[in-house]
């Protein structure tokens, strides 16, 4: 049974197993410090597709299926399947998920949707709502690039402070089972917005999201970061992750030395031409889904805070002169149940 | 707690209550048969704001703090936002609930996402994660023309199955309290598929989604649509509901007599010029938000099972060839708890 722990935070009782987890990527990735950890590494980013959309939807079909294949488990022993991403009205997700016959929680929470799945699974399994349920995104450089910024042909130049879009996907089955990794809390994300308009600095806009999400967290539970070996945000890059490092000392947490970012882990910065790190839905979901739950089965982690942070605006939106809202889900991961 | 019943329905114990709702419509709407229902009436459909999709985000904002001023309760008393909208990345529930600060659970599921909010909300409340929360979604006639359709200033025709996006929002706060009317059971949909590929006639491509969804309560429960006052659709529109009430009859369900259509019950579709009649993200959460929960609220409706139903494509994937997946959710909603 979920119970509310400060303000903000459900405690799981029960503590929901991540019983499988799989992840989906392309090339570039595949050239990154984690290679060896994902499942399928795609060196043709069509992924045999007519499009990239149609690229993109087989990246999320595929990282379920491996999933499931993992689990030993079948659709039809999946209740539901929380899922979205970043291209418009989620078509990712629709065309890569409709033939599988489970039913379907759409979700909308930007690059922060593999945390705002995991909350939704995880709040299910632990109310006994579902024995077992799916929660998977993705992204792709090239239909982001389309939909976002410009078409590739054009070869606009990038700012030191933008992204590269992660080609991948992530999922991961959350069920009533007994195995490690194990989701103990989650705090679900406020809206956040420090006025930020550069669409090339979606670090600084996400930055402050995820520092309030973690203070919440921290003062929901009356921890303090010493308390967890990782502390793991989304895609903050290069300058979020300087940035939430600063706002969090200023509100009295230290969380230097124990701060990684999933847009810094997967790809070499120094030499993969990324600027500041990577992003996108797919970049915390195929880090998560490989080499840190990898990390947290082997014992080699023991308590991970993964709080994967999304930037909630449109082109339509920028181009009205708004700024860029950010927002920030947090997931409590560990090897062990609580005891 | 959330009880299973059958495979896919959940049973909710302690049925939560949706303790206040609201709705705020445009002047077309207010012209129609519901227009003593609503609770705000925009005859400027701007809003005073400067775009359309401001505009949208406004309806959200407004149907939000109504709900709340009825419900004499607070933003602090709020434990989530569910959310979600037709526009590109959701943006007119991200900039309407902005300044809320209320932790957001970010909805897609089309027009679908009324039904999508309760089933979230009412399983988080049932499951005790939530005391409070907000369900919420709006739709926008010139927004979505422009965004689905062509630009308001090219006067396009329309064609007779097409229907017509209402402009609207609807809120309603889930809660423990023990006010009608109340939430008795929920079954989310799974996509259906079946290769309609006219983006005029969403009630055709929307239809098996509602059949399927209907057919799996039906089953789940051992219960036939005569246990039922009203079996209510989102925005199937003329076209939509005849096939449902045909679908159906084929699975052995006679819903004639009790069937309606939020698409058909919003405007005077003789009269309005609305051809196949209402559809949107509004169009359900504005007539469920009105009429249909004060006549269960008054006892005059006492066993309602509210099924919004959403079309997943884009004008990408048309583009690119892809037919038009359907999906329905379904709210059981009754003016008693579970005796």
């Amino acid at each position: 049974m979920p119970t509310r722990q400060g303000r903000y935070t459900l405690r799981l009782d029960s503590c929901p197993s991540i019983a499988a987890y799989a992840s989906v990527v392309g090339k570039k990735e595949s050239e990154g410090p984690l290679a060896r950890y994902f499942d399928m590494i795609c060196t043709d980013t069509t992924m045999g597709e007519e499009t990239w959309e149609k690229a993109e939807s087989r990246l999320q079909k595929d990282a379920v299926n491996k999933a499931l294949a993992k689990a030993q488990l079948a659709p039809t022993d999946m209740d539901y399947v929380f899922a979205g991403d970043l291209l418009n009205q989620c078509i990712s997700s629709t065309y890569g998920l409709r033939d599988l016959g489970v039913p379907l929680v759409g979700l909308f929470g930007a690059c922060s949707t593999m945390a705002e799945s995991l909350c939704m699974g995880s709040v299910f399994v632990d109310s006994g709502a579902a024995s077992n349920c799916i929660c998977v995104t993705s992204s792709h450089f090239c239909s982001a690039e389309r939909q976002f910024r410009y078409p590739l042909e054009y070869g606009g130049l990038r700012t030191p402070s933008s992204q590269w879009t992660v080609t991948g996907a992530g999922s991961a089955i959350v069920s009533q089972s007994s195995v490690a990794p194990y989701v103990r809390a989650v705090t679900v994300g406020k809206i956040q917005d420090m006025g930020i308009t550069d669409t090339n600095n979606m670090g600084a806009a996400m930055a402050p999201a995820a520092a309030d999400t973690l203070v919440t967290y921290f003062t929901d539970t009356n921890t303090s970061p010493d308390r967890y070996d990782l502390i793991l945000t989304g895609d903050l890059g290069e300058v979020g992750s300087q940035l939430l490092v600063e706002l969090l000392k200023r509100d009295g947490y230290d969380v230097s030395g124990r701060h990684s970012d999933c847009g810094l882990l997967i790809y070499d910065t120094e030499t993969q031409d990324v600027n500041a790190g990577g992003s996108g839905c797919g970049c915390s979901a195929s880090v998560l889904c490989s080499y840190i739950l990898t990390r947290i089965s082997e014992g080699a982690l023991n308590n991970v805070l993964f709080v994967a942070t999304g930037a909630l605006m449109s082109p339509t939106s920028l181009q009205q002169g708004e700024s860029i809202p950010g927002i920030a889900h947090l997931v409590y991961l560990a090897d062990s149940k609580w005891s």
